[in-house]
């Protein structure tokens, strides 16, 4: 099996399973192509949140800003699973979650040694000084398309590999300096208050802090931005279009609403400050309002 | 084969397929995950529409804004199907489609004694008094996620269960009161005026109303808004950018404009009434502008 | 094998995957079901790109804003492909690259002689005086979604049949016309000058031109609307937010922005015509943005 996750739209995903299928016969699943462009924190949490869900698998992952750089293409072995993609930190977080630090390995993969990508028509269309349209084509290695023509046939090869035997391709080598790690941001907590940040803002308008969702325990209210807000069970715990802190599926504090957008009604967005109390500031709302 | 169906955008379908693969291998078919937000109403009608296109199958249904609140879980038999979904009506409608009501047989899912989706380093994160965003993580049963945590291991289950035999597992009973029932709302004939309701507007603007389709038979125009409309057997019956009533794919009177948006054209969204008739009113086209 | 493409949106390329998946049971993949509505050119355009990286398949794909009228639709076989669709050119750019012009077959469906679609509950639901918008049903051949009771029967069978023996099955025939082509637009190219115009604008904002990649050979700026923009070998050759040319994944010159949208800064769309200059011109560069 192999998972692809992406920010490339569509219909470039395509162009990878084309090349994918044209070299291995296996089970593709869709984890997302729609993450924040070039948001290699947000793919990052989603990741770590999504693939310790699926039995073992190779992950496809291609959120790369720096495509055609000189940062290294990897194939990292995370305890039963595999993850391809760049070293840019998106791996990382997901292969912890996975294996943990002690079960890891990481490869750097050498591109001019893996089979060229040739779509069907390549030689035809090389005609150097045509200027039909028809005849245009990208050679078999693209600067700016490396889920295409790097990671897809890379992603194909390790899953038609033992995964104890990746060092034995001849395309990859190990890694000798430190993967680029991104660690996700920590919560500062006391016993009555929570500093943390907006992790990401999912598609329901849902606020997923990094305040673990422990800080709720045993509590009815909690105030941020010199509000109070109820702590619900879950979202039904309020009437429709209420604000409330629930523990989300993610094990975080979130700030949602029911049935409608927390964004919206918290005017808070990724990577904002939040500050959680469990009792009412006196007199200082309006200031906290306009610190946020 | 099991199909999926949300409103859940993206990634969280994602964790449901990878819940299923992680329990039996089958085929997943995506049916749609952008159904309007926690509109059950639009949701049944679009799989009343599209579930009896499909070979027997395990339909996994999550639009579902009760999460979390004690609304039964149900899995519905109809016929050689069945559904996986919350009681809320959001199955009934493509369950009579799909068997009549004389096949159907309702089971209520008792979620603690299901199999508990424990993710990829759910222990080793479980540490409670970390501030690490790396260890928090949702314990087996998320109170907002039951797709993730509920219906997909459920749908695994019953995927891998003869149909005749759904009474025997342990974790379903019968249900004992009726389901909840949605039945979507009847337009009102006589020989020359049908007063209905828009179901929905598709992704391509066109208008499906409630108005069965016999009624366009053997006309040229209908008079919709005080406005007479010419009738086309298809879009292209009138010129680009231009309106027509016709039979849509659903077998309903669609308002429809070729190649462009009816929904703009007509002023019309889901739930709107609708009056069509088969002559122009005199005198009265304004006034029942006023009242649409 | 199939693929899917269309501009559909959702949840109608389901109602396409339940009718082949009643008849025939192959791995489905999407190519995309998003393509700029009624746009036969960009939807070629993307096909072109695509389909050569997959391995032999049926590819279906519904573009169609003639659907119902008597517009052909077709079965190409080109090479060890087979594509399904409606004759409006949408599928000769990628069946040309496929296969070249040699190695093309075309015939055409008669759909009164294909198996008809029969959803579930069809003919339970057939009762004519009822208003019951539960009773209402398409028939198995409605005049505005061939994409499911034309072209996904079609494609289930041709799937099914081998390739050399297409013309055998009995309701296909060779089309006795040429099918009807779109020829993609061509750039004129003089040494130091192209004029072109922009082929689509991809879901990143790059603005992919008809100009091939080879004009930017051994050049370091180039000048359009007046302006000079550097040349890059991948995005990240200039800073982020920075303009470039750079020699796209497609083979053609792209106007783009290091991790931003090119088509907000060059302020250009599908097709905008563009000049590229390997020399700024004297004094007229207000009169080229003019003329944009």
């Amino acid at each position: 099996m192999i998972t692809l996750a992406s920010d490339f739209g569509s219909p470039y995903p395509a162009a990878m399973k084309g090349v994918i299928l044209q070299r291995t016969d296996c089970r593709l699943v869709d984890v997302a192509h729609d993450f924040p462009r070039q948001d290699v924190r947000a793919a990052a949490f989603w990741l770590r949140e999504t693939l310790p869900y699926f039995p073992s698998a190779t992950h496809l992952v291609v959120v790369d800003p720096g495509v055609g750089t000189d940062r290294n293409a990897l194939v990292v072995r995370a305890g039963e699973h595999a993850l391809v993609g760049p070293d840019n930190g998106v791996l990382l977080p997901a292969a912890r979650r996975l294996a943990g630090d002690a079960d890891l390995e990481y490869y750097v993969i050498d591109e001019r040694r893996l089979e060229p990508v040739e779509p069907a028509g390549a030689q035809r269309s090389a005609t150097a000084d045509s200027t039909d349209p028809e005849d245009a084509t990208a050679g078999p290695a693209s600067n700016t398309f490396h889920g295409r023509d790097v990671f897809a046939p890379a992603a194909a090869a390790v899953h038609d590999t033992a995964l104890e035997t990746l060092g034995d391709l001849e395309w990859l080598s190990p890694l000798e300096d430190e993967p680029i790690d991104l660690v996700l941001p920590r919560a500062s907590l006391t016993g009555e208050r929570a500093t943390g940040e907006v992790l990401v803002v999912d598609d329901f308008g849902n606020v997923v802090t990094n305040v673990p969702g422990e800080f709720l325990d045993g509590r009815e209210q909690i105030v941020t931005n010199g509000e109070s807000v109820p702590v619900g069970e879950t979202f039904a715990a309020v009437p429709t279009g209420e604000r409330l802190a629930t523990v989300g599926s993610h094990g975080y504090v979130e700030l949602d609403v029911n049935q409608e957008r927390g964004d919206e009604a918290f005017d808070l967005a990724a990577g904002d400050r939040v500050v959680l109390e469990t009792t009412a500031p006196a007199d200082c709302g309006s200031d906290l309002s306009d610190g946020e």
